[in-house]
């Protein structure tokens, strides 16, 4: 089985290759950055998506864009990495692991002596090491995960929490394919994923090019499938879960919960222990982002929606933290009672 | 406030006048049918659709279809009636109001004594009854309905079982349209509908026409609405209700019920009386159509699915009983607990 890669360094390092998932499920083109204009316009084009793989790419992607001034002196260098970090970081303001991740480039850059090449190494190793952590924690995810998955398991999923969005294999679809490495036969259901479609364009492409069996539908199909008995268990990723356990997530996760819920489905969310934002009491206070009108209007061609009518088209839902039966964490899977007013600090949470 | 009518006779009587609903929401185009081509043709391919909507102009089209042969001779003419009106019929063998509508006006020709222009006359009779007891019956569903909906009501709807469906002003729209005619203010949620999203195309576009306050969602966003408490009752159609009141819909019914249960939000079913199969014991009993993969692959374009992945598209969902709080029909307003058993007979239930 062989996962596809969204973001790496490409053969001899010169650049950021990615899959430029524009042209997805049609055509899978690989694309190697090496400006900070490219860089820029792969995130803000949504040519690599996700939070972990844009946080990895931005990295990546400002220490090829500083190639060219190697060869100049410590503080010229230095300043020159901030400007090109700022570009980048910038491109997508909301999306908290590209600053989160530019900034510890350059902070190891600040703290590294010697000239432009120096500097530009330790950058390199610091921007490796992100990336070898996303991937790190990918995996512990999904063999967490993939002890939930019987023989025969079939586990529905919505939007694309997979390799696509990350570096490594995926937060929702890491367990399932880790029990598929490990010769487990499992199938997945995906969701569509209106209004954007992830999980008909890249989660049924990402696990159809594993060999892993995948079946779309539409969201409103999802409760008729559970009722029908075939669905064992659903798993999705999220964006931010809260200190009582809410979890804000594509919109469109909500209702599988309420579904899962009535069908006694456990409903699994799987997600890096970063998500989790104590300082969040609960789903109440995350504010949601509404999203134009136009990709429920003209998703289509023709246009599918009269002229006039409003639309009503948020990006992420919250679901309760009562409808969770646990969360499949890089620190193992947590089960209710959720205590995560002081998650910062609770090294001690065990799997 | 006027409500678009889908299926009426032309000002003379020589056609049958229908809103060519494939062009909609785009542009607004009647088309008057004559000949049992053009019957044929607008069914068969959705120029009108909805049940009732089928059924009437079916009858009407076999009678417009046959005023060339109304100076054929008794026999002649009869064996004329039924060999266009078996092509009607056979045009969507599943549409069970169709066939049922078209035996109607047939029956009547057999029992008609006379020569061509007598039997016609007949049947033009019988067919402007069908048309008129759909409208009567729609209005009956409205007046029942509009008590359901207090000052500034939000009602959330799925599909379109409005004015589009029927000859008159719809199911689970006509209480909206009566609430609205009486001056009270509603506004309507309409969830887009997957695949056909005939929520975005046909119900929002009907509801602007007659002025009524309209927002379309995806249906997936349908329950973080309700948790927002902006819902104050969902009202849909049926296709089919068993005896013990489980309700066959356009898929994505069963969650939105599931969603409006949990936020102790009422849920209504709207239909004619007709639409109540005691012979079927309960929604288990129902085959549900699974329809073409294409719906989900390619209700964009460019294509949004990768060739090689399966899709799971029934057209319809099984609602249990026990979450619909009751039906509004033409015969008043239903509550639990359902005897549907021996609805042919029930003349004494009453709203």
């Amino acid at each position: 089985m062989s996962v596809v890669e969204s973001v790496r360094w490409s053969a001899d390092g010169s650049a950021v290759d990615i899959i430029d998932q524009r042209l997805l499920p049609g055509r899978l083109e690989r694309r190697e950055l090496r400006t900070v204009d490219e860089v820029c316009d792969a995130i803000a084009t949504l040519a690599v998506r996700g939070a972990p793989a844009i946080g990895v790419a931005g990295a990546m992607g400002l220490v090829v864009a500083l190639a060219p001034y190697a060869d100049m002196a410590h503080d010229e260098f230095l300043e020159r990495a901030a400007t090109l970090g700022d570009r980048i970081a910038r491109v997508r303001p909301t999306a908290v692991n590209l600053a989160w991740a530019v900034g510890r480039v350059l902070r190891v850059a600040e703290e590294t002596s010697g000239d432009g090449a120096a500097i530009l190494a330790a950058m390199r190793d610091e921007a490796t090491r992100i990336f070898e952590e996303d991937r790190a924690m990918c995996r512990r995810i999904g063999e967490y995960g993939a002890e939930l998955l019987t023989e025969g398991a079939h586990v529905l999923t919505h939007c694309n929490a997979g390799a696509l969005a990350t570096a490594g294999i995926g937060t929702a679809l890491a367990p399932v394919y880790v029990a598929a490495e490990r010769g487990r036969r499992v199938a997945v259901f995906a969701d569509e994923t209106r209004p954007l479609l992830q999980g008909s364009r890249l989660t049924a492409w990402e696990l159809s090019q594993a060999g892993i069996d995948v079946t779309v539908l539409a969201d409103s199909m999802a409760a008729s499938l559970m009722r029908e008995g075939r669905v064992d268990l659903v798993i999705v990723g999220a964006d931010r879960i809260a200190a009582n356990g809410d979890v804000a997530n594509k919109v469109g996760t909500y209702p599988l919960a309420l579904a899962a819920r009535h069908h006694g489905i456990p409903f699994y969310v799987a997600a890096p222990w970063s998500t989790v934002d104590p300082d969040t009491p609960s789903g109440d206070a995350i504010s949601i982002e509404h999203r134009a009108a136009d990709e429920l209007a003209r998703g289509f061609a023709p246009p599918v929606l009269p002229e006039e009518v409003a639309v009503y088209n948020p990006a992420f839902d919250v679901t309760p933290a009562e409808l969770v039966t646990a969360f499949i964490t890089d620190r193992g899977i947590i089960r209710p009672p959720y205590r995560f007013e002081h998650a910062r600090h609770a090294e001690s949470v065990q799997g």
